[in-house]
């Protein structure tokens, strides 16, 4: 399975993935301002993946550096993590680690160089934690999966979006091990294509049977009885289990709805902002209309100086979601109660039960 | 208005549409293997307006040839029908214009030479006739249209797609023309883009606000209560009323009817196909997967050699329509009575009346 981000040798490496399928690039990045940049620019994508790369991006922005003392350390960590939050404003995970790592610090004892260290340590925690948690959402949901279901998702939720093997296609992936014989349907994820350019390159790799369509064929696909089953990420999900996940996940819940099929979400519990009650809380972030007239940049589409609307997310009320696949087992109706339950699960490895309180 | 098919000085001129909006370019076709390629290649889309340029391409195909006599022009003419009608199998007009002229040849009187300019002159005929037809189903379809209001539409349906002003979009310029500041949501409509570099250029010119989004950010929109109303076009209507249009219609009836907003086709009633009774027994062309993974062959977006599916049309059933906008007048529930009515409407001239008997 691909690495996607990579913590050796005190430098951090990615997989470029605005590259990806044309070159297979990896990028070292030294400064926290590198990390900034791959994250804005969805050099590196995915809701898990950027919180592992926020994490050692806030390592990056300290080492090497000297502090008056522990409180002006603390007070700089602060204003770090608040700059690479910026970066995407819908991502909960990317707050969430930030977050975690700066509460982490306020409790730790010692003074500079040992605090530092910390982040580094924490930043190590984060990700592999991300890995364990994919294989336990992996599991999870591979239960859900009969033998020769053919299984429609959309956008990029991987081993590209994660630092294990992802959330809905580490999902795929882990039934696809048990020899379950899928075949995968790709939405290419419009406006930025990453279900064309990410999950069929990820497929493919994996071996696994996979056919791209335009996403306006997913409702015609459902119609003519081609598909058994949807499993999409996330990347915010409110306490009531409303998603917010990549534009066109919406219409794809109300076209699973209307025709019977299951829908369900994947996403480690990191990705709840429990603060928050339902998604109309859910800041969505609207990106450069270029994006949809050009694609890549590259290939003009349309008039120039076309006016466009690019929301980068939709949100998908609870009511349209069958259930939600977590680290700790699959959430049901009520949401509420059931992540409740989920949260004190046993099955939840001891270095997650921490982080996820 | 724009004249995307022309005939005069004894050629056939149509805009090359692959080259909107980049470059506007007249094509001349002076052969049936042109208008062959300019329909198969979409060169000259949309349902109306593949038909006009049947009519054209069949008298291309026979005149300044002899024929033995009568019967062997007939025959003639029969099979450069079928090779014309094969370039585009789910279009009904293609069929119906070239099955016009054969009737109508059956019945004239007279010999060569004065039969192959009867055929110039059917041509003409139903290239006025679909221009009148435009303007009828604007007048009709503008009524259901109040001022303000905000009109999702999907590929193209206007000038470029017709002889006159469009089908659906032929509503939206007839409503403007009345002053009814009208915003309009274009889905790009991939894979062919139709949308974003058809519909984009066409109101640009008429000088109508218009947003561009991808298809899969339209049911987002809806959820959103930015959306009044879906026109959309056909290209084959079943007798009771299930339309075969371009992919991602069935997407957008689907959404329409979940978040309650009225969803109306556009079309002439040369689009109805009155021999079969429902959408399962419309033919769905599947073009080339080249066109999902390549944007205009050019720009690759996926693995190489990428299994794809990809139907050029879906069917929405009649339940899921609020009406059909046709030149004798909106249809209604139930449409098999409301369109025996429509077809007996005096409102329709004559010579449009002659033609859908």
């Amino acid at each position: 399975m691909i690495k996607s981000i990579e913590w050796s040798e005190n430098k951090l490496t990615i997989i470029d993935q605005t590259e990806i399928p044309r070159n297979l690039i990896y990028l070292e990045l030294n400064t926290i301002q590198q990390v900034f940049e791959a994250i804005q620019k969805l050099r590196v994508r995915g809701a898990p993946a950027i919180g592992v790369a926020a994490a050692f991006g806030l390592y990056l922005g300290v080492r090497g550096r000297s502090f008056e003392n522990r409180q002006s350390f603390l007070s700089e960590a602060k204003s770090l993590a608040d700059y690479l939050a910026s970066a995407r404003p819908t991502a909960v995970n990317l707050r969430w680690a930030l977050q975690f790592i700066n509460e982490k610090l306020q409790k730790t004892q010692g003074e500079l160089p040992e605090l530092i260290r910390k982040v580094l340590e924490i930043a190590i925690d984060i990700k592999n934690d991300d890995q364990k948690r994919c294989d336990l959402m992996g599991s999870a949901g591979a239960e859900l999966i009969q033998p020769g279901m053919r299984i429609l998702t959309h956008c990029n939720t991987g081993a590209l979006a994660t630092a294990g093997i992802g959330t809905a296609l580490g999902v795929i992936y882990t039934a696809h091990r048990q020899n379950k014989k899928l075949q995968v349907f790709v939405d290419e994820t419009r406006p930025l294509l990453q279900g064309a350019r990410l999950n069929m390159w990820e497929l493919e790799q994996a071996g696994i049977p996979a056919t791209l369509i335009s996403d306006n064929m997913a409702a015609y696909a459902m119609q003519r009885g081609m598909i058994d089953l949807v499993i999409v990420g996330a990347d915010r999900i409110a306490a009531n289990g409303d998603t917010a996940n990549k534009i066109g996940t919406y219409n794809l819940a109300v076209n699973a709805q209307y025709h019977g099929i299951p829908f369900y979400v994947a996403a480690p519990l990191s990705t709840f902002d429990f603060s928050i009650k339902s998604g109309e809380q859910i800041p969505i972030e609207e990106r450069n209309c270029e994006e949809i007239t050009r694609i890549w940049g590259k290939l003009p589409i349309t008039v120039e100086n076309a006016s466009c609307w690019n929301p980068a997310f939709d949100v998908t009320p609870a009511g349209l979601i069958t259930g939600i696949i977590t680290e700790a087992g699959i959430a049901d109706h009520p949401f509420e109660d059931s992540l409740t339950r989920l949260k004190l699960n046993s099955q939840v490895h001891k270095n997650h039960k921490e982080l996820i309180q």
